[in-house]
């Protein structure tokens, strides 16, 4: 398929060089939307209008849906104020929230000039939900039925609503009010008696969400009931619009993407990484590292501490980076288990205790067979005595560190902060001054070494 | 949605106590397949089978399709074999495949005696695909049309077949070879002129894949084109069978986890954390951290060498920890923006030299920023000569830190292997190894401490 595309991609540039519109029309008949826009973005700004402009009229709202906001922006610029408003008032109601949605303040208020009033309370409407919340992503155009109509008069009514519809597969069931009683697919319908009433189809109890919930929890419906359309109600089951199992797909890369992040102590990266420029990038990775800085700082202090113990053994240091990996690297593995099965939902706050309790069984496990392994270590380097110590310390610093890396989730997801924001380098820094310490105590309480003063 | 169904699950539990197999029935007709699945595996073991058997036929194999396989398997040896076979002849090919996949082969052996010949003919063939690949994922079952056929003769033969097939809202068209032509929405026929034959209908140039592609790609295609449904082909373009949308929510998000997983150094671990055992958790962790610890030794052996200076100059060791902890923070940051950008597919390896040198900028502005952070820090434990040492350090630390984050998951890549086995505890050693040395090294020729050899 890439390599049609590649292709596709060069044809086009070569019949905008000959300016050889006819064969740009045929070549774009056969094109798939997507592949449309895809193509659109990766041409010169002048290039793209043209191209826009060959699209035959019911093509070029589906092609500019799937533009992104920045290039949807530009090319509304530079058509016509009837073609931009043309477009504006076909697109779904989903993908117009989502242009206005990331314009600033001003642009959004020149477009909405240029809507009719009716889409323009629609899109006002989806933009007074919360952010992230199933309102903004779901789309109002849907096709509902009543229980008394028989089937064939809902499949009059579906053929009749069928092209404003995002999707037909799946056929709502109100009552007169607009309430949601049942979801049942267009197949029942097909394979239904003709005379029979709707509500004679067998229904199925329907799974609905309200609009003010969680994206993250509609992809968990969708996922949980392999639904392909989940309905939107409000707080009196009132049916307001649907949200479609590929809406979904993006919500879960987008906040799995976030998490991604997060888990590497980067900030929230929405853009794409290739198109980042450096100003950004510096941006989104100096604040926590300037954080993370002033946590190890911690690290040195107790360092600082223990100056008279390295003076008198400086043999100590040598085992410092590995007494200082092992915890932090612990505590990465279990942070990591752990924040990510808080986002799948595989595990819940309330299930800590159990989970402290094995994950108590677990590090010590771990703890020792490290401490085993770097003992033999400690024995050549400096004799019995400091190969006790490498090993009890190991141990400990392993065992601490993976009980701080799965705590830290739980903790923040008490507080009601993003786990994912106990990331990897945050952990890592956290079990490696508690290493730290308790590496330079036990080394001055089993070895009789001089303990000075904290700095 | 989830307080119904802890709801459910006590009332259940009641229902078993009182054994009011009636009133049992009444409730499962009521919930959702998904969710007396949900159910029985949360019940003991020996409850399973009870309340199975007070299911209606038709939705046994439902619920049994979405149990683990680890209930599926212990399910079967306490139904009797006549329903053990009829449960396993009805299941969906791809679900059987996954029950299959998921068993020693002695028990896939015993199973396979269970099966009429034509579905072990099935089974065998979709095993016979590799591993994540497309063949494991599909469904044989699906309903096609040839384009000589009307309109009305095909929803007859849609309504005859549709019970069997996974889904009916794509109907594919193919020639009397079983070569795919088109995939045509179920709601083109509903709309469509009945006498009209199959060919006259509008229809895109159909997107489909190779039953020997990767899981991943099939995701990307429905992700990229919208699709609900996908079909699979062989070499000849003959319609092997289909992928839906909700399979690759699945693959999408097991694929993220297991790229989560090993960005915090974990073995794949397919199993929930809520159920993995204390041995198995073991098991996953152990390995990268005995193969870290090995790694970090290598830091100790670099301490060692400069034991003269630092016994020259104790304060040294005060900034080791800042110092390790910057370049492999940097690293982290780095290696997570990369090995995320890479699976969704956001950066190619050919883009590799501009992201370099960009990558190049940023953390030189990074280590400049951080530099000047700690050589204040420096100057007060150190006087100037320290201060400008830190500083020095940390700038070029930093900077190699990240480029190292960088630069592995591209070089993994180019070995064909997984990017995200550039852990964020992998590339923070590496980082943490050079960082050490480019600290002490520096220390000695700034400070003109004496500099000891290896040991």
């Amino acid at each position: 398929m890439e390599n049609d595309f590649e292709h596709y991609l060069i044809e086009i540039r070569e019949l905008l060089e000959r300016e050889d519109l006819p064969r740009l029309r045929d070549l774009l008949d056969l094109m798939r939307i997507q592949d449309i826009a895809h193509a659109l973005m990766m041409l010169e700004e002048v290039q793209i209008p043209r191209v826009f402009a060959t699209l035959p009229r019911g093509r070029k709202v589906d092609v500019f849906s799937y533009l992104d906001p920045h290039h949807q922006y530009q090319l509304l610029a530079q058509v016509s104020a009837a073609e931009a408003r043309h477009i504006l008032s076909e697109m779904l109601p989903d993908d117009l929230t989502a242009l206005l949605e990331d314009l600033p303040g001003d642009e959004v208020r020149r477009l909405l000039r240029l809507l009719p009033f009716r889409a323009i309370r629609r899109a006002l409407t989806l933009l007074g939900y919360p952010e992230d919340s199933v309102g903004r992503l779901m789309t109002t155009e849907f096709v509902s039925v009543r229980p008394d109509w028989t089937i064939t008069d809902s499949l009059a009514h579906i053929r009749e609503h069928a092209e404003r519809g995002e999707t037909v597969n799946v056929i709502f069931v109100t009552d007169e009010d607009r309430h949601l009683l049942h979801a049942l697919p267009l197949k029942r319908f097909v394979l239904g008696r003709a005379s029979d009433p709707v509500a004679k189809l067998p229904a199925a109890p329907v799974v609905s969400i309200n609009a003010q919930a969680d994206q993250a929890d509609a992809a968990r419906l969708i996922q949980h009931y392999d639904l392909e359309v989940l309905p939107v109600v409000d707080e009196e089951n009132i049916l307001l619009g649907i949200i479609t199992v590929d809406d979904v797909i993006d919500v879960v890369e987008e906040e799995t993407t976030e998490d991604f992040h997060k888990m590497g102590s980067v900030g929230m990266l929405t853009l794409s990484l290739r198109d980042a420029g450096l100003p950004l990038l510096y941006r989104k990775r100096i604040g926590w590292l300037l954080v993370l800085v002033a946590l190890n700082l911690l690290g040195g202090v107790i360092i600082a501490g223990f100056e008279e113990a390295i003076e008198a053994l400086v043999v100590l240091v040598f085992f410092l980076p590995l007494i200082i990996a092992g915890g932090g690297n612990a505590g990465a593995q279990s942070s990591t288990l752990m924040v990510r099965a808080l986002a799948v939902g595989d595990v819940e706050i309330k299930d800590w205790l159990r989970l402290w309790g094995r994950e108590l069984g677990v590090s010590i496990a771990l703890g020792l067979t490290m401490g085993l392994a770097v003992s033999a270590l400690g024995f050549w380097r400096g004799g019995s005595e400091v190969a006790v110590l490498v090993a009890i310390a190991m141990t400990l610093v392993v065992t601490v560190g993976s009980l701080v890396g799965m705590m830290l989730p739980i903790i923040l997801t008490r507080l009601r902060m993003d786990p994912a924001t106990a990331s990897v380098p945050l952990v890592t820094s956290a079990a490696d001054i508690v290493g730290i310490l308790i590496y330079f105590s036990l080394a001055v309480a089993l070895l009789n070494l001089p303990a000075g003063g904290l700095p």
